[in-house]
């Protein structure tokens, strides 16, 4: 099954916004095992967009429509789908009553505008949009399914998984069914993770993906089956023998970032974990707070960027960093221990590096970062060369903090992966 | 003229990575009246490949392809385009020379395998590429100039504003010449915004675009005129007016951030930052950081979830909390004034607030967050209240700092605007 994207709207030719909603859209289908052909975008232009329907449902076998279904003189979109297939528009009850309800919900009266999303294509099926006013729509061209879903990334994501993902596998029932999960890993390079797994997943029954978003690596094992049972049987197999294989290395499933994993880890022990930035200035405290409750086990944290905060905020003492410069291990160490102490946490984390551009040296190049966590029984310390740009060096030293945080509350080891000794 | 972006890779196909170059090459070409009227996008297929191009050649007057520029089988784009075309390789001999200099200034030798990117089409005018190995080229399919760009963000970008643009331009030659600039606004609505300017760009000579990414508001003046020096009058003109009318709400000309605007009058200044942050947990620190060199004037920064490390780091007294509650202005102010001195800093900003989901009560809801900015002459606080999903809630309430920062700095008054007084 080959698949086309068409984005409409005005605003993404105009280059005002970047369009997120074709790789959520191709991610979500390749799960299923929808490969996406083609993408494409034109404006709130009828013409184009008729000319890019027609196009899309000749070449594909099935059509993802996203944008032009607001209430607007702009959203065009629906008209032209009728228009282009020939269908009449007509009211769709259901549909403006939910809108009203929308509203309702708000405090607010529906304004009249908004009775026009209610008027959809004869014959079509809606799909209902449970946290917006527009609902969705699938018209048959042919043999070929057009789904249109509105252009709110929130509000199509969520109509994708609910409303369009469940239709397409059943019109694939009778064929084969696929299920794909994601296993999201860190700390070791993409080749080392196909030679690690060469061994895996070579029956035929699964075939196993690999995907680099850095710093992390997924895992994308996908099976074919009889029956979902069947799939969901195989995919287990699979990985549990990756798990077995690469123990602590796999963070997650799906979509769970490292700071909820770390997180929910901390809940679950009662531990409390502090901070001490100095090269990643607050990311390190952002991504954690990024998780709605962190509150529950995230104390605060430093951002030390001066030396005299250094000093003053962590007790981090002058000769230490006279002695061996505040990029160093025994200066990340006391930042971690400092955090600790004054934050009264459990744990506590410390950076310190150079994020460039420049402010390296031949003894300390541009990309030298050490990190600390503090513990009970300790403070564990690394030393690094991460020869990147500011951004990912700084983001690619915040992943390597949490996931230490991670191992330890698993009992795992913090060796320094692969990954870490290297250019990455 | 009609301008068409083709991306080509199954990385985009597959939902890999969201492809922000169309939105960069459509906001460029606007800049000199450009419209883009279709973007595509095909995977690494030669078939799909060439009846794109062949579309695009048909129906635009211009085309941008970016990516499959690569040295491995997988990059086809120069192959398919002279194809397509009906050109001959030729081994371009200075681009080689390029590649071979590009490695050996990284002390490495170029492999074999990169040669492939000095083959370029007979007759194509080649682009050189400062930033990497893959050198651009420009093709003429009849009259439609076909300009292939690398993928990599970094460098299509570059070599869109040195070589793609200065040409687009020559060819425009005799036509009127175009000339935009962007005005970045904070702290009143488009709707406050486009009345309070409503006579300015009223004569035909430029007219004036307007523009939501959030926080922020843009202004788009864009002049025509028959020669450069006219256009920039005009511009030069319509944005005094702008700037006498709005004041300090603009804070930036093109792409420069609130945080490097405020870092710049620091620096000039010689006047220190710090930072104390509960709700939005460590990004204003990250915000300021983002900004290389900000160790000159940015000191560091407390992120205060809990209370207690509001009591312990910055010397907020317990009973302050007791009394007023951690999410009020007395406790903001004691935050900022603890960071101010603790850090030694000329200037400390706080942010205390409920960024939700959750967490509010009848009489601080949801999205309650109080700021304050601690000066020499005192310490200035806000209250109000966004009812924004957390994202938007610490992202504005980063902005509202931020802007306090560069209107103390320029003397402006701190009185909340319009934006912030209302939902957004």
């Amino acid at each position: 099954m080959k698949a086309e994207i068409l984005t409409i709207g005005d605003e993404l030719l105009r280059g005002e916004i970047i369009d997120s909603n074709k790789a959520f859209l191709a991610e979500r289908l390749l799960r299923i095992d929808v490969e996406t052909r083609f993408q494409s975008s034109v404006g709130d232009d009828p013409a184009d967009m008729e000319d890019a329907l027609r196009r899309a449902a000749r070449r594909a076998d099935v059509v993802l429509v996203s944008g032009g279904l607001g209430p607007t003189r702009d959203d065009l979109t629906i008209d032209v789908l009728a228009k282009t297939f020939d269908r009449k528009l007509v009211l769709h009850a259901p549909s403006l009553a939910a809108i009203r309800d929308f509203f309702a919900r708000l405090g607010r009266e529906m304004a009249e505008v908004n009775a026009k999303q209610a008027w959809l294509p004869d014959g079509a099926e809606v799909l209902p949009n449970p946290i917006g006013t527009a609902p969705g729509c699938l018209v048959l061209a042919g043999e070929v399914p057009i789904f249109c879903l509105p252009g709110v990334p929130r509000e199509l994501e969520r109509m994708m998984d609910e409303q369009v993902l469940p239709r397409l596998e059943a019109r694939q029932a009778g064929r084969t069914v696929v299920r794909a999960r994601i296993l999201r890993t860190f700390g070791m390079g993409e080749s080392n993770l196909e030679e690690a797994l060469s061994d895996i997943a070579q029956d035929g029954a699964v075939t196993l993906g690999f995907r680099t978003t850095f710093p992390d690596n997924l895992l994308r094992p996908l099976a074919r089956a009889a029956t979902v049972a069947d799939a969901e049987a195989r995919l287990d197999a699979v990985c549990t023998a990756i798990r077995e294989r690469l123990g602590a290395l796999v963070y997650a499933e799906g979509d769970e970032p490292l700071e909820a994993v770390a997180g929910r880890l901390l809940r679950e022990r009662g531990a409390t974990l502090a901070v001490a930035e100095s090269c990643t200035g607050g990311l390190l405290a952002e991504r954690i707070t990024r998780v709605a409750g962190a509150s529950s086990y995230f104390l605060g944290g430093v951002v030390a960027y001066a030396n005299t905060a250094k000093q003053a905020l962590l007790g981090v003492p002058a000769d230490l960093i006279g002695r061996h410069g505040s990029v160093s291990e025994p200066v990340a160490c006391a930042m971690a221990e400092g955090a600790r102490e004054r934050f009264g946490a459990d744990f506590a984390l410390a950076t310190t590096g150079i994020s460039g551009p420049g402010g390296g040296s031949a003894e300390k190049p541009t990309g030298t970062v050490c990190i600390a966590l503090a513990r009970a029984d300790g403070t564990h310390a690394g030393r690094f060369v991460f020869p990147l740009d500011r951004e990912r060096h700084r983001s690619l030293t915040v992943q390597i903090g949490l996931d230490w945080v991670r191992r330890t509350l698993l009992g795992a080891p913090l060796e320094a992966p692969t990954l870490m000794r290297r250019p990455a």
